[in-house]
């Protein structure tokens, strides 16, 4: 299988600002705390793919190594909290996910490909909003933002993973039309979400910007 | 967190015969496969707890590194299949692990207490016969049976991490009883379940032997 592309194209119709990242800076122990969250979330549904692609033999190896990343990443996130004496605890979930996932189609195969393609478009924002992270933190935290700047080289390689299984699964206009409506969904999502100490928090358009 | 112990002790009602293993001889493909199916649920059985055992720092860490080992095991099974020509297939499960499960409590702490002794006591099965599967193949495939040595060395060190991890949900009596319980249906489901080319099958004994 071969996974290559440009991952912040598969979430194109919204672009964060770098302000998004700068406002972020003095909210990072929460961003942290979140950010251990979302790994932990991000290998189980890899690991939930594994099963529900389980006919799909080419499939298998790349998703169990993939849910061993994101495992490896929420013990260096882990190691990251305590070494900022920050102590690991439950935080109420950001609601973006919950509200992206309000346009899966309700029957199969449809179903599953607009997964598959919600968690490439996740993973593309991910890679986009860690880019922005460890720009901004730089001068602020250069170590929090090299952290920011390793996982978001694995998830570039993370959302065209998803994006490809996705295209396997229905004909090419099928999968560019539910592709759009996932984009669109969630551009209206982030812009339409306050500003948070979360990784897929929104950052309202100010009019006239 | 200290992790050890003699694993076997945490299912020793019942003692798999070597016999057991020399009797998979012939279906040494279809153990394979199922093989491959049981590391993947063994990894999302650790992803589960992670989530389940949220509050706990201390268990997250291991728990994590716990269900990348099963994932790495789930990866070489396919290539073990691969490199034997076996085509990784769905099969229909071993009525092993249900059969266990029907004795779990109905309320919490109690029902995740047990869920983590099930958990001990299928990864102490799991190392059993693992080593027994090594013994019995060495003559007759001896790649096979170096694979199942690799394995049951992992098991013997998951089995005591999930005991370790009941004994702290409550007092030590009710851990005891607990155990017993689902000590004691594990041996009674080993007895009554036939025999079959699936690692937690049965191996009704026969009078008098």
């Amino acid at each position: 299988m071969v996974v290559a592309g440009n991952p912040t194209a598969l979430c194109s119709a919204y672009v964060t600002p770098l302000a998004w990242a700068e406002a972020q800076r003095p909210h990072l122990d929460e961003l942290l705390i979140e950010q251990a969250h979302l790994e932990k979330k991000a290998a189980a549904a890899a690991v939930q793919f594994l099963f529900r692609l389980g006919d799909r033999t080419d499939a298998q190896k790349e998703l169990s190594a993939l849910a061993r990343e994101e495992l490896l990443h929420f013990e260096r996130t882990l190691r990251v909290l305590a070494s900022r004496g920050i102590v690991f605890r439950t935080l109420p979930p950001s609601p973006y996910a919950g509200q992206l996932k309000a346009v899966v189609a309700g029957t199969m195969p449809e179903r599953l490909l607009d997964e598959l393609w919600i968690s490439a478009c996740i993973e593309a924002r991910s890679h986009e909003r860690m880019g922005l992270l460890a720009t901004a933190l730089q001068p602020f935290a250069p170590e929090v933002a090299a952290f920011y700047a390793d996982l978001c080289a694995a998830e570039a390689r993370h959302a065209p993973l998803y994006a490809e299984l996705a295209a396997t699964l229905a004909p090419s206009a099928v999968v560019a039309a539910r592709r759009q409506v996932i984009e669109r969904r969630e551009a209206e999502v982030l812009r339409q979400l306050p500003f948070a100490p979360r990784l897929h928090s929104g950052w309202p358009e100010v009019p006239g910007e």
